[in-house]
């Protein structure tokens, strides 16, 4: 491999490579070097009859089916309250594939008939409207591509010793696609808002009538009546046929099966927003409507699950994201945090979405503990787990974005740990 | 609605309002203006019960059942050859969701265990190579939101009288993904290419062997060996578990299950580039090696299928997209190429991949013909359909990219014209 020595030039501690490695360099020790003859390659049974036929809908491959939602299971004593997760450590780039977009239901999915669904505007206006598919569908439609992530996600990073799992189970609470639909404001310019607005209040169709409170600048600013994920339209456990989309905020705010908007002068203090979905500090006082999701960031590979092979070079990946706007900087470090290196940012960096980076590591074989770090167009940088839990009290667990830290072990296997 | 005013001026004949019309004002004729008291809106049913519970799989609405891939009947008297479509005019945004990407097999989809499945780089290189899907895992990965076409689509528009069909029929041939994979210069770089080495001969692990000669300066440029689509794993209809995938150009050179890449000085002239995929002249001359995709857009909506209710303003919604870089500009016309708008390009305008556009309308009733005009940055305007056709052979249907008008009824229903 001398030829490449340039690029072997570390960036950082314990074997962290320069970002342009990989731009330059394959990762010569993973090719398997040929010996045998091209042409004596026997033909794969595969090749040998004709294949399967089109399809109206094409299927993952069977070889894929551990790749799926985990944590199915509903909350003990409910009907399908719980949540489901992304398999984060299964996939690349930065789309969730729909089906795998992670579920938080608080009754479960409601099974809706479009034809009969109405979406109605009312309170602080001067004509309350009322809307179904159709007629919301003559409305311009926006798309963007933009992250969801539950205010629950990583929660589990605050008992005192860390929680062991997969990148999934710990941080699977977060998706991004691409959202479709009418900008929220278009529908209120048109319903007529009084002066005394300050609020509205959305609704779900769900036996929950899940609610929250949203400030109308925030509804003015970047709201939009979702109707499509992905190209088609929602799924069910993503609020088919319409629900609300909140660029960057906590993910319950984005009310699925959107019912009513009540456009009003103060919040409701729904209990999806007192009893849930607000911070406890440890003073006894509860911080409530901390809506926008921190700066973030996670390593997906390797990661719990997937051990790593033989020593030698290796794709570190990850996903980072703010509820800010864009991702201007990921760095990472192989020796817990004494020395850091930029990870390169792949193509598509776009605002309040999952940015996907990478870095070039040689691991040599011997304990290594990987972190990333994350800083938006703001300059909010993400901060450590102890800076995250300063002053909250000790079972507050919403809102977690402090920097992950995974062990890789001399056999190659990643856990979770406190460093 | 007089206080809109302003925004209803015209922007081009019959009826084409400006672009920012739906930025300021909602489409204020489709609301249904409520007259009961909301508090006296009925719980429907599914808001009575808890709803059902999470699951590993999240699947469409069967109220969606109608969104699915057409065509999917193979070509008679072969097995698994031929192509199914993706359902255009029921997607909004960019993304084509995996499974409505349309497909085009010459022996059918390939069950393909991923364990037993082969990379072999040969030919005028210094080390072949080798590859499993685990050791590209360890190579640098880049995700890029990029179309496919198949190079037959809209083929059928060469026919004298115009095909009666939806726009998927006609067009359906096209669909965009995030596709994920490494960079074939790395594993070429790896591999030494030779100095006389001016092409690579692609073939695939179907029973076809579908094989097509691709300039060596393409694959070095921005070729990658994809292993995802839309965040997941290949799914087999579109090259489980991993495919070439050339950014613009056409779509049977994006080998599916891409088994062998030979380095060699000239091309191989395979079945596949000269019995299929070239273009027939009218002086009995084919044009060989026609690879970029040319500029193209089509009004999705409305399209055939999708009627028009009653008479007022409508959403014009449609795709563009260059083979050449990024969509600079789509024009609309209401009037049959009289008059011309410009449409409202959607936030995502990428490099070589769909781009959404929209234009406001207001459909007085009478008959009217829309067409779409795409520019690309490098100033390439989408072609009349007489143009596309000069000097080609009747029976030459390949790289059809031309303007189509969509003919609109007083009783909205929209059907294919050449005009």
């Amino acid at each position: 491999m001398s030829r490449y020595d340039p690029y072997f030039e570390p960036a950082a501690g314990n074997g962290l490579l320069d970002r342009r490695f990989f731009l330059k360099a394959g990762a010569a020790s993973s090719a398997l070097l040929m010996t045998a003859s091209v042409s004596a390659q026997e033909r794969p049974p595969w090749m040998k009859l004709p294949g399967a036929a089109l399809s109206e809908s094409g299927a993952p491959s069977t070889f894929e089916a551990h790749v799926k939602r985990i944590n199915v299971n509903p909350r003990i004593g409910t009907t399908g309250s719980g949540s489901s997760r992304t398999p984060l450590e299964h996939l690349e780039g930065i789309i969730t594939p729909s089906r795998l977009h992670f579920e938080r239901h608080h009754s479960g999915i409601p099974e809706i008939d479009p034809d009969q669904h109405r979406l109605v505007i009312h309170g602080l206006v001067d004509r309350p409207l009322s809307f179904n598919v159709e007629s919301l569908a003559r409305y311009s439609t926006v798309s963007r591509i933009q992250f969801l992530e539950c205010s629950g996600n990583s929660g589990g990073m605050i008992a005192p010793t860390p929680m062991q799992g997969s990148a999934s189970q710990i941080h699977g609470l977060i998706s991004a696609s691409e959202w479709g639909g009418v900008p929220l404001r278009a529908l209120l310019e048109e319903a007529g808002v009084k002066p005394a607005a300050k609020w509205i209040i959305a609704d779900g169709a769900d036996a929950a009538v899940m609610a929250r409170s949203v400030p109308l600048d925030k509804i003015l600013d970047d709201a939009i009546v979702a109707l499509y994920q992905n190209g088609e339209r929602l799924r069910p456990s993503n609020g088919y046929p319409m629900r609300l989309f909140l660029p960057g905020w906590e993910g319950n705010m984005s009310v699925k099966w959107l019912r009513s908007i009540r456009v009003t002068a103060t919040p409701a203090m729904t209990k999806d927003e007192t009893s849930k979905y607000s911070d406890l500090n440890d003073d006894g006082i509860a911080t409530l409507f901390s809506f926008p999701m921190g700066v973030k960031s996670v390593i997906t590979s390797p990661s719990p699950g997937l051990a790593l092979g033989a020593p030698g070079i290796y794709q570190i990946s990850g996903i980072a994201w703010s509820g800010s706007g864009k991702i201007r900087r990921v760095e990472i470090s192989a020796d817990g945090g004494k020395s850091w290196a930029d990870a390169a940012l792949d193509r598509h960096v776009l605002s309040k979405c999952l940015t996907r980076f990478r870095s070039a590591w040689r691991w040599d074989g011997g304990p290594a503990i990987l972190k990333s770090r994350a800083t938006d167009e703001d300059g909010n940088v993400q901060p450590t787990r102890d800076v995250v839990l300063k002053n909250r009290a000790s079972n507050s667990f919403y809102h977690y974005n402090g920097i992950q830290a995974w062990k890789i072990d001399r056999q190659g296997e990643a856990s979770n740990v406190y460093a």
